[in-house]
């Protein structure tokens, strides 16, 4: 059967204070009051029934995504108890897909992105499903088919096209985030496209490949799932480290004799990893700011202005030109424009300064 | 006997959000931990006792009073049902005073301004008294020896020394807030002081010139204070009108046949009126921004950052220049520093467009 696991972890320092240790970017109900999490759901919902679908988190995030996702029984929020990097949330997560149903061929999607039109993901994931049903020894990633050369991605360099599957292709080589001018060259090629981090397999060639790769990581997931009274005990345990590194990488290298392919996604794929691309999903107020919550700004242009300290909480902005102003019940920022690409630095100082309980 | 009335009206909307029609800028503890008000306590209590100090606020700001001057006893807190101008808040002051005492002179101080040194002003008010004692025709008022042409204060032209009383002298005439090129010829010639807005004299004196200017103010604040039941009643009846444009201007051109006399008070005199006169009274940061409250800055320089929001709030800023940050725990406020003098016509904005209790 298809099962569908939704992968949401991590922090969003980027996003501080909107987002937080304990309300990472996905939970932010930030997209015409959705949050990032409800559309990766309603993305997936139409392939598969709602017992199928599961939601990795951190366990402080479980209430949380329980709430944004009442469709969804406690059982299928798998809540780490620490953040163990990429490849823990997804094995952990294909041992118990794979415990539920041996054969299972499951999705793992991310909720980092803003992604349209609906359809044609849905479509996509419909053919990846297919692929890895008709390859047990295929590990399927998916390629977003790159629009500009950006370099802010991984990506990911296109080899034979997969018999039988027209627009399908194997995977040579991942490639790390590259320079403006590689990422020029990338794009020109034709052969390349962006990793979308977004995966589909049997769960048990997933574990296979552990096995051979990694197999204390097989071993612990296994044992996790079969006894998962020691959860807190054994996935602490866990080495750190990132799927692609892990697997994605060595395997398309050869290393296993599996082997790694990935079908096209033709979609418009808005990263919101920081408050520009944030911006792009704001209203515009009548003076061109981007506006989000109780606002008012007199004299003030190209300005993102968001608001979620809540309706008796007021943000005015006044003669202000190209500056951010995100206002929450517990902190507020203002910054330059120019200068939101230092927000991680301000959250570590933030956290030395003030308090790890403001960061 | 000697009374003080501190005149504690207003709403300072160019303080805002600071200052709100419910907590106007007098109240704000904004220096050192203390008000404006409490300053205000402080400077003259070394000249009478507690029990002939008074305030004069709105009634919906004497709450707050009593709690900024626990010495005090409830009744003398007189709390204006509305704001009337400052006439009515002198002549209702002055009819409650003169029931008290028929002999009373009485000193009504602002608590608009940080005053220093404190000596130096309770020197001057206590020449003020002796000379409000010794000429029952006197209205007498406080000239600031000004230390710039500023164009935000009305100013008093001297005319001759007051026999017996050397550097007092009789106010010729009271001047509207001047030109720049008016102010600089006014200070060069050292015929000016400013109008500090604080008056002493009999209370039975000013209710006397009433009774020729306006009787029907004198009647009604008698009557207020023999029924002070009636207050609501009587008070909004009350002619909205300034005391320099109802009683000093006229006397200090001979229309009763009283007098107007000014002593001088060589202090420094600071107008808290808008954020850059505030910013003085603010601590500087490391980055040379002026800060009060739970802040952080980060790569920013010329700012005022003001965090009333509590404890549990945080600001940061980032990457700015020249910008005035504002959080309370209803409102945030960011504006370029240079548009700061627009804040009231935002204000006004904020009451239209989100409503009257953001204002």
């Amino acid at each position: 059967m298809r099962f569908v696991v939704i992968m949401a972890g991590g922090a969003g320092t980027r996003l501080w204070p909107l987002s937080r240790q304990g309300r990472p970017k996905q939970l932010l109900e930030i997209v015409d009051g959705k949050s990032l999490l409800r559309l990766a759901y309603e993305r997936v919902s139409s392939l598969v029934p709602d017992d199928r679908i599961l939601v990795c988190t951190g366990r402080v995030h479980a209430d949380d995504v329980a709430a944004q996702l009442p469709e969804l029984a406690a059982g299928n929020i798998l809540g780490e108890p620490e953040g163990r990097d990429s490849l823990n949330a997804v094995a952990w997560s294909a041992a118990e897909v794979a415990r539920r149903d041996p054969d299972a061929v499951v999705a793992m999607v991310t909720a980092d992105q803003v992604i349209t039109p609906v359809d044609e993901f849905a479509r996509s994931l419909d053919v990846a499903f297919t692929v890895a049903e008709a390859h047990d020894d295929a590990l399927v990633t998916l390629g977003v088919v790159p629009t500009s050369p950006h370099t802010g991605y991984g990506y990911l360099h296109k080899a034979d096209e997969l018999p039988g599957f027209p627009g399908v292709h194997a995977v040579a080589e991942f490639k790390e985030k590259p320079s403006a001018e590689v990422a020029e060259r990338y794009v020109a090629s034709g052969e390349y496209w962006w990793n979308a981090g977004m995966f589909v397999w049997r769960a048990e060639t997933l574990l296979g490949q552990l096995d051979e790769l990694l197999p204390r990581t097989a071993d612990t997931v296994r044992q996790i799932v079969a006894e998962p009274e020691r959860l807190d005990e054994l996935f602490p345990t866990l080495q750190k480290i990132s799927v692609d590194y892990a697997v994605m990488e060595p395997v398309s290298q050869g290393a296993t004799g599996a082997r790694v392919v990935s079908v096209p996604l033709a979609i418009d794929w808005r990263d919101v990893g920081g408050y520009l691309s944030l911006a792009d999903l704001l209203s515009t107020d009548e003076n061109g700011n981007r506006v989000d919550g109780r606002t008012v700004t007199l004299g003030s242009s190209g300005c993102i202005v968001v608001n979620t300290a809540g309706p008796a909480h007021l943000v005015a902005t006044l003669g202000l030109r190209d500056t951010l102003v995100v206002a929450t019940g517990t902190a507020t920022l203002v910054a330059g424009l120019g200068e939101t690409e230092r927000v991680k630095e301000l959250v570590e100082l933030v956290r030395t300064r003030v308090g790890a309980e403001f960061a």
